[in-house]
């Protein structure tokens, strides 16, 4: 793994070098804890900055048959990190061998492949490296040259903690369309209102909205899982409701669609909420989107729209949706989002491309953006680059584009950085 | 883009020049209008010709954010196709871009990419030469050596516009399945028979499907959109009794399958029906599908039956069909057609032949129709062979198929050609 | 086709020839006509051992048009093989064809391509062979390595010829689902018990899953097709009872999902419920399996689980399961398995290999069965060996994983040994 990783040709590392590499960092959706960043947050060990916050480590670990005592459970930190060592040669092949091999090089210098062999050599390397002050959280974020990135809140989070600089929250959406008792009780004695309908409900919740976007909120998310139409009538109310507050505020709405989150009860009650056994299905009618979108433009306000599936057979009719709304002045109004959750690999990457080119415009992609709760994971936007750069290159050569450089500078410069620029310009 | 593109090697050029260059065009399906033959329409500007026609075009300037005035509305015709300049060189990807040279290159001799600053400069020299004869409609079908085509006609449209020479109808059915009561009344007043029944109405279709036969048709599509089968029973009822009708006639069904056509309503009102903002979906049930053949089959008269699913994660189930109804002496009874529509890119076409080669025999491969509006959509065909060529010539070499070249030579023929002309020479 | 058959750098060979070629055969799910070895058949002519049995090759008979006379009918044997030869350089691309070749190449060193030309030549060829000792079913099976391999039988059948050295039954479930009054009238007189509820059922099953565990059985295989859980109700309570009751026994679950048996009438009469006409469909919901392997996991016995989808758009969703479920010490604890039926094209084993590695770890996985009826189908161990060195060695190299030769060797060791043994082992 060296500077020119997964750039095959001279024009790939051009477009790589002299144009992705330097474009600030847009990440316009992730789940970093801005608590961290506030009270910049040191790591006693490279256990607690690479192992223990990273669910998807978690799951290759057992995959591998490593005994749940060595993931979340009792055993000590070094043993934790000695068992994942000697897996890493076996997940050859998942995203997380290579964002793993590129944390190690691009904070640590590291290059040795980890494995059974040097893991107490890495330990004691790494851990000697974490206990300087350069390797605190906002030091280790400085180095990625993050110009944006947009943590998500609840409704109910406190916002104080996003102030720095270009640190803005985003939104969570997903308590807002089935609300519990407590929520509603919550949101009355945060806004002062009564809520007895679904209008006085969304009337309070445009008042937390409204301090979202003072705060310099662009981006609502919500997630519609696998079975989300299959009983929707009351959370389609309110989404479609939703929809329109962002449309108002030029918010951006993402989508995120077809989660199975039901799996293994054994592992929800050892590993959480978010322990990285979520499985997606086949069933999503994505046919109801559509129709969400249409009933939602009629209202006259329709946010921009990203749109992220789970099930990587659904990115095909999902890219075809960049054609089918619009708006003037405005690219790509609804659009496939870029590879997510466990679709966030070179394949899934790739094949985001191939179909937003095929089926619409890539040009006007939105792009990367990481979706992790790992401070580490931004090593993915250059990931992604490098897998772009060598992608365009190839297509250019292969497909016979005959695209001259300039064009080629400006694709990547609106995929990387302009796209995701002109969504937060918008507001 | 000279005469080798997309040609890798020296045998895909042998096999292109040698062969499949050479062969002339089956177009089994289309929309041309053939009252611009009939009269030998020429064109005023190129916007007219190349612009205005074609809703792949103008799907691509709104994904690009290009304002709707200057796709659809009141903006002078050279300014809309400035802005399509404009925005020509951040389509690449979509096949819009490689046809559109093609296009340029076949019929224009212009091999310049367009972009913005060379707008005016095409505008000129291209509307030039449109003022000559040499580019009237005929003289440009004339270019591409079309042995047959067959645009679709509804069956209440007057089949006289079709005597150009190897230009017959093909039909449309979609009004057919749900009649309204003007459909009826024409149809009442076309045949003077009465109709109050299933049976009198089949009754009364098959009137004119002998009108069509004598026209030479060969070929009836219907489109089964994605909700087809959620209340299907009087429209199932008639498409049964139809494909009977259609067996013994020894035409051949054309099934366009998962069309999602209600999207934007704000853009159905300003580009009319066909506006090239159609979608797909991911739950049109294949499995009904396969029932409904497998019912006419019973009755003894299966049509043989090409089948294009618009959500490209359907070719891989449909694929395998191939194997699942046959006829004696009559190769792919039932197949999957040419990548359709959105799906019609060099991803969708090699996608096409990866799955009929694998799930079946891509030697019996239906092979190309354009299924467009434009007639200069026909050098889609040359894009096809190409690829065709290239792709049969990789596989051959990388995955050792080791086939001596006058089977390649057989097979590239078949495509081509010889598949489509057997459906014609069945009759 | 030579010694390097689809085996393109030094590295790929390097692994096939030190590697995999010299491990032996785990073949864990098969249809072999035990009775066959037990007698040690030998063959009349090439007909009989290679084309009457297959129904793949039925299959494209049919597609390429040969009257069903030349395939299940009357017409001689020589005519017969005439025809598939005459069809066979129209067949290049699937996977038939590969493995065909392999088969003659192997069995009896041909390596001339079948064509009509050189039908009557082969036929004499092959069939003078055939006509020694050397080519019985016992001989034929030496050559190829297996340790061991597991055909099916089912519940009612005699396991006395599973006496051969390496052979032991697997459970071929599918009848216990939706028992007949013939079925339940068996299992009474085989077990000498009553039956008069789902309880006393699964008991008397679970006596002839006794005498299967004392034959060596070790895997159970279950067909849920297309619209099992349409009405899935009692299907669906006695799959879960038997889930435990493998899990109990340490035996492994095989589910193939989604198989669309009902297609063309005309051919289930002509050529049985086998022969070849199978589809498969979009709409068997991923989301009701993974809710029955987490309601078979909270009774606290879920068995591993191999999940074998025959739409080649589920891979994808299937694959994620990999890390949904897990056991301590376990490796991939439910998996997608190796490509089945007609997905098992170097198409649908190198996109195995993709999602596996991409959504989980592919050093897991669980490697090749051949799932045939004919004892040539051995060969398609080898077909997935050198597919999967060359695919492991381009990963390697392209994607830039840098991983030892050691480890290498020891991923293609697992999958094409290790973990199927691993399994066989737990018991």
């Amino acid at each position: 793994m060296n500077e020119n990783y997964l750039l095959k040709s001279e024009n790939a590392k051009r477009l790589y070098f002299d144009v992705a590499k330097n474009l600030p960092i847009i990440d316009f959706h992730n789940h970093i804890e801005v608590k961290d960043i506030a009270i910049d947050r040191t790591y006693e060990n490279i256990y607690e900055l690479w192992l223990k916050p990273d669910p998807y480590k978690h799951r290759l670990m057992r995959i591998c048959g490593i005994p749940e005592n060595f993931i979340t459970g009792d055993a000590e930190p070094f043993e934790k990190f000695l068992k994942f060592c000697s897996i890493f040669p076996m997940i050859a092949g998942n995203p997380v061998y290579d964002w793993s091999r590129m944390e190690l090089l691009k904070v640590f210098g590291i290059s040795v492949l980890p494995s059974e062999n040097n893991a107490k050599y890495l330990w004691d390397e790494i851990n000697e490296k974490l206990s300087s002050k350069e390797f605190s959280t906002t030091q280790i974020l400085k180095s990625f040259n993050i110009e944006y990135q947009s943590p998500v809140a609840t409704l109910l989070d406190d916002l104080t903690p996003f102030r720095g600089e270009g640190i803005v929250p985003s939104l969570r959406g997903d308590s807002l369309l089935a609300p519990s008792e407590y929520f509603i009780n919550s949101l009355k004695s945060k806004t002062g209102l009564a809520i007895n309908d679904t209008a006085s409900y969304i009337k309070a919740v445009c008042v937390i909205l409204d301090k979202f976007a003072q705060a310099g909120c662009i981006f609502a998310d919500h997630s519609l899982d696998y079975d989300f139409f299959e009983n929707p009538k009351q959370k389609l109310e309110i989404l479609m409701a939703l929809a329109e507050e962002y449309a108002k505020r030029n918010w951006t709405l993402l989508l995120h669609i077809g989660a199975k989150r039901k799996t293994s009860a054994r592992l929800e009650k050892l590993a959480g909420p978010a322990g990285g056994y979520a499985a997606t299905s086949n069933d999503f009618p994505i046919s109801r989107v559509v129709d969400l979108l249409g009933d939602v433009e009629k209202s006259g306000a329709l946010p921009d729209t990203v749109i992220f599936p789970l099930n990587m057979s659904d990115q095909a009719p999902i890219s075809v949706l960049q054609g089918s709304f619009c708006e003037d002045n405005v690219a790509s109004k609804v659009q496939l989002g870029p590879a997510w959750w466990w679709c966030d690999h070179s394949l899934g990457i790739k094949n985001t491309l191939d179909l937003i080119a095929a089926f619409g415009a890539f040009s006007q992609f939105i792009g990367m953006t990481t979706d992790s709760r790992s401070i580490l994971s931004f090593v993915r936007h250059d990931y992604f680059r490098r897998i772009l750069c060598n992608w365009l290159d190839s297509k250019n050569t292969f497909e016979e584009w005959e695209l001259p450089f300039e064009f080629q500078k400006e694709i990547v410069t609106k995929i990387c950085y302009k796209n995701a620029k002109s969504k937060i310009k918008k507001r």
